[in-house]
């Protein structure tokens, strides 16, 4: 039997979607990589997993996973291979609260998570634009990052256990709850940000913490991005480390931001060049329990910070949320940056990681290779600076693959001597490949390559994903 | 050339230990494992590492790192291999106070590191026992825990980058200071607690954290161990999180301690069955500066935390300490915990993980087992109860195989139904071979092998520790 029949038999028909049908997972979000399955599988449970894997092991097909389609990479680009949709392993398993943790399967929706963890009082504190699609397989997949792994870490440091389908259709069970667990190698981590490429995330025991009894956030105009730097250590010594968020939009952002949703307005349209979203957040009744004035402890504290670094020039102006609504309203515009950056095209974008204090020295060394390269390209800049991480795009106007090669080397030269990465939270998928050839250790890649090799020998998991041809 | 006076080419006669002077290398500090090595080699360089690795390789003999020998699993035993001592690799290549990180080599004695960030008003949260002998590679190499992991997590949650020399003596240089870095597969996760099965690790980038500015420290005797996670709960409510160490002293451990060491006394004589040595500590000047009635904010916090709970009649006594003698003295007890166990013989000890609401249930399994194996055995305890982490060793006066076997069948048999682990912060080493097979998933081995096959293909890193034998 060949094998879509054989998954018809084993999935149920409305499980294999072929032709027209598959269009949805097909193509990404962005509309960058728009491939051709042989099928999309849509596996009910682990046992249907490994057995869909098993099968198509049988064939020689490739198995792609795909949950919520919202990756940047095209890491679920196929020609003729087999997406396997995480979407029907959507259940949530159980949430234990005394022990702060919620096992769910690869296909549960992040917000949902969200909101059932809010239910016990509890939060997933895994936080981006994209968390009403992007689902738990792929979040772990990617090792995802977002606006609040200052504080929290990335999916990584969020997951104590794991089940993953191997590439002999083995169902591997790692559902550890355990907070210390030496027994061996760390597989967990292995799989996890491996994009699929080792094996099949289909469910996990992920870490729940302390819903925040409140929040302060406010927005700000910094004089420069090393003063934005001081007043986040300030705020850190003075809250012994609440900063959940600091978040960097330079006057790029503000321009684009004008021009595409002219609905969210421009927090200081005379400080454009360093604005910083910052969130605090506390769970400690000390900080969270109104004071006789009527305010909160913990506003109190990023007023004050805030005040002072006005008083020495380091900040020039500032704006307090004073209520969910402006609170969101400041939030709308960080998130619009997936929309702004898909506003214009062609674009070159780019999610590098660096050392803290070299964000200011990439920003202006990449400014006069640019112009060199590409005079007059729009850029679009947006940071997560407390954690280093830049989503710097370019818009040349020309969409040719010289132009673009040469954005990108004048990028990663930069990153490189900078001792930071080209890819930070997005993964590598097949868009950095190239990236992965030219700037990875090449010690590291070889090993990389011998892992996968004793993994998957027969190269059928997402293959030409993640690590390049030698 | 053989191998001997080849390495002493290469590292000097002084760095080619043989003979009786590799004595204080080739026994475990315990006094369990008394291996013969080859030689003991001293490389004073990772590149020196690296080429000592190479010449082993090329005459086929085994390498087994060697750092503080502080293992508790005979980890380091050899029979003809060659131990490679990271004694000399002794350098901190550089605290980067602003960025909150140290730059170490492996054999870094884990106090001098604490010394050194303490220089700089910083804290390395990696605190038990050993930490004035055990070195920066035996650390990370065993994935080390201790009391603060509760708070910081274990070595592994600590380490940005590594730097390694693999099998074939190339060095992977994974030296990332960066906090996202989603480039390939996690290889430094690979390395950490791989016990030097896949490689040597010979230099670290380690976070360092803020040195709190104040602790909060106390004694106390619960009701039962149920009220002593109340109180941990409470605890961390009220303070958003800032529990730093939760140790677990019940009767048994009294008893030795009284015994052994009757200089550092017993806390509470009247109530012996549930001790807890509880520390808070907090950075933010609101808790750590002191009040118009010349207390700590942070102090009044765990006071009244306790006298709620003894109202409420969860807590029988408790004593807070005041002042650092207090507070040292309170440490004293928890920390003869390795002395009180060595002092009789024999020994069957085990290093388990539970989750939090399960050790109670261990505990009240496991004794009328062992009534029925060793009719009158004493048994020591002591746990990091705050992440489920339980030492229990029993004394059944017989030192026959036969016995050892029941007893840890026994307690094996409990932490596996209970979905506990074997191995919670020692590691595996020789000692839990036998329970690595045992009791780990096939599957799991299965891939562990796969992976020291890919990495070490000639079987000459550390073999025969961690994986059994199939």
């Amino acid at each position: 039997m060949s094998l879509i029949p054989a998954l018809e038999a084993l999935l149920g028909k409305t499980n294999v979607l072929t032709g027209p049908d598959t269009a949805r997972l097909s193509r990404d979000w962005m509309g960058t990589y728009e491939g051709a399955p042989l099928a999309v599988a849509r596996p009910g449970s682990t046992a249907e997993v490994a057995a869909t894997v098993k099968l198509a092991a049988e064939h020689g097909i490739p198995v792609i996973p795909i949950s919520g389609n919202t990756g940047l990479t095209g890491a679920t680009y196929t020609e003729g291979g087999l997406l396997l949709s995480t979407e029907r392993l959507n259940r949530i398993r159980d949430i234990r609260p005394s022990s702060r943790l919620a096992i769910v399967e690869a296909g549960v929706i992040l917000s949902r998570l969200h909101d059932a963890a809010a239910d016990h009082d509890l939060y997933f504190p895994l936080w981006f634009g994209a968390r009403g699609s992007a689902m738990i397989g792929g979040v772990l997949s990617t090792n995802a990052g977002g606006s609040n792994v200052l504080r929290y870490g990335s999916t990584r440091a969020l997951c104590l256990g794991l089940e993953v389908v191997l590439p002999d259709g083995q169902i591997l069970d790692l559902m550890s709850e355990l907070h210390k667990d030496n027994s061996g190698y760390d597989l967990k981590d292995l799989f996890i940000g491996a994009e699929g490429t080792l094996g099949i995330i289909t469910a996990a025991v992920m870490k729940l913490v302390p819903a925040p009894r409140a929040h302060a956030t406010a927005t700000l105009a910094a004089r420069s991005l090393p003063d934005a730097l001081i007043l986040l250590n300030r705020l850190q010594a003075a809250t012994g480390g609440l900063v959940e968020a600091f978040e960097y939009m330079p006057a790029d952002y503000m321009t684009r931001l004008e021009k595409v949703r002219p609905d969210l307005g421009i927090p200081f349209p005379a400080h454009r060049d360093c604005t910083i979203l910052v969130e605090v957040a506390a769970t400690a009744p000390a900080l969270t329990t109104e004071t006789a004035q009527g305010t909160l402890p913990l506003t109190d504290l990023l007023e004050d910070t805030l005040a002072a670094l006005m008083e020495e020039g380091l900040i020039l102006d500032a704006t307090l949320a004073r209520s969910s609504t402006q609170r969101a309203a400041m939030w709308a515009r960080r998130e619009a940056a997936a929309e702004l950056g898909a506003a214009v095209k062609p674009m070159i974008d780019s999610d590098i990681a660096l050392p803290l204090d070299k964000v200011e020295t990439f920003l202006t060394r990449i400014a006069p290779r640019l112009d060199a390269i590409a005079p007059g390209a729009e850029t679009l800049t947006v940071a997560h600076l407390g954690d280093g991480n830049l989503h710097f795009s370019v818009y040349p106007g020309d969409p040719s693959k010289d132009l673009y090669d040469r954005v990108i080397t004048a990028i990663e030269d930069i990153v490189q001597d900078l001792g930071g990465s080209f890819s930070a939270e997005h993964g590598v998928g097949l868009s950095k490949l190239p990236s992965m050839a030219r700037r990875k250790n090449p010690v590291a890649l070889d090993l990389m390559r011998k892992i996968k090799r004793a993994i998957d020998p027969a190269n059928l998991m997402n293959p030409g994903k993640v690590i390049p041809p030698k």
